[in-house]
């Protein structure tokens, strides 16, 4: 950052192109001696470069259905095989983006409803995001879909309940059984399971190898581009 | 998903890792002839396919200093030399993830909270995410760059109020000055600017694309890992 030379000051920028004051809209470019500007990266440049599309993979279950292994072991599958891939889960949002919201049903709501938000800020930078979350209300999961849109893929990570508390490798269910954890879903809280999800894993009938694989065939078929 | 053999249930998996019950930590893995659990992607194996680090490059600056468009222009600049880019600036936030704000002094706090762990999530994707954002209080910088640590680089974006009024290219200056818009940064709030950039662009004195080209050499020498 030395030898500055005044030269044109910045007439043609655009400055109020997303600043945060909620105002936004293409200016016109007056100058014309200047370099061009270069049009934002699209949805489209980067699937070309990565040959497959961006969306979202949202993982609803129960506790102990499974979603946040699954997640893990199809991230790993799919970036193994160069998928752009990311998993949202609690692990990374609820001590950050989350971590002012507690556990009522206004900020489970407002939980999810941020969730959806940054999946689909990663859809649009190219990436398969995969969000893993109980998110127990249909409501919450339709707002989330709304975000995303087209590209939003609801996987239903199906598992009794009564597997899921025989489960119970931390011992939740039965802390949530003896009154000791409040509104746990499927005991104290409802679930509210997806009425036509675009994919359902049983992980009552899969075990973890055949749930990734149906997953990446899913992937496969709904986010690979042909190429022509 | 025909073809459903009952199998090994999931009692090897761990699915309170991240299940938005706020409680994680790795459980003990019980099962012993069961597909081996893959960990989880790592920044590490990230940047070892990218070639370059994650991380937040943190515009801030005044209305009309030109963030938008030199994050843009970076942005494209970058992508078109095969790095892993994207831009968060108002226009993909303030419909979205911080739609349920408005611009109180508190509401832009949490504004900038939400983008700041935003932010660090595609850093942690192997992203170099270009914030662009008045963000006028040092203490929301300050803690966006806690959400990040060391992979945030505060980037001043720098240009006298008296040429950004000038620039005023959809009269938002004019608007504040008559008083039309509330708390305008630099007439009628405060920008605090920062005390110790890891970066600054004198936007006064560099057109865009010597701004752009300094951000990239600044970008080649602070996040290409050395192939050894």
């Amino acid at each position: 950052m030395s030898t500055m030379v005044p030269t044109l000051p910045l007439q043609h920028l655009n400055p109020h192109i997303g600043d945060g004051s909620g105002m936004t809209g293409q200016g016109s470019i007056k100058s014309t001696n200047i370099t061009a500007i270069e049009s934002r990266v699209t949805l489209q440049d980067r699937i070309k470069r990565s040959g497959h599309s961006g969306g979202v993979l949202w993982f609803t279950g129960l506790s102990g259905s499974g979603k946040s292994t699954l997640a893990i072991e199809l991230e790993r599958r799919l970036f193994n095989i160069g998928y752009n891939v990311f998993v949202l889960d609690g692990d990374n949002v609820r001590h950050g983006l989350s971590s002012n919201l507690g556990f009522s049903h206004d900020d489970r709501t407002e939980n999810i409803r941020r969730i959806g938000e940054v999946a689909s800020l990663f859809a649009s930078a190219g990436f398969i995001v995969i969000a893993a979350f109980i998110s127990p209300y249909r409501e919450d999961r339709d707002r989330a879909r709304e975000a995303s849109a087209d590209d939003f893929h609801e996987i239903y990570v199906k598992a009794d309940l009564s597997l899921c508390e025989s489960r119970d490798p931390k011992g939740l269910y039965e802390k949530a059984r003896r009154g000791e954890i409040a509104d746990f879903t499927g005991i104290s809280a409802p679930y509210e399971a997806p009425d036509a999800p675009e994919f359902v894993v049983d992980t009552g009938q899969l075990d973890v190898a055949k749930s990734v694989t149906a997953l990446a065939e899913y992937v496969a078929a709904n986010f690979v581009q042909q190429q022509d």
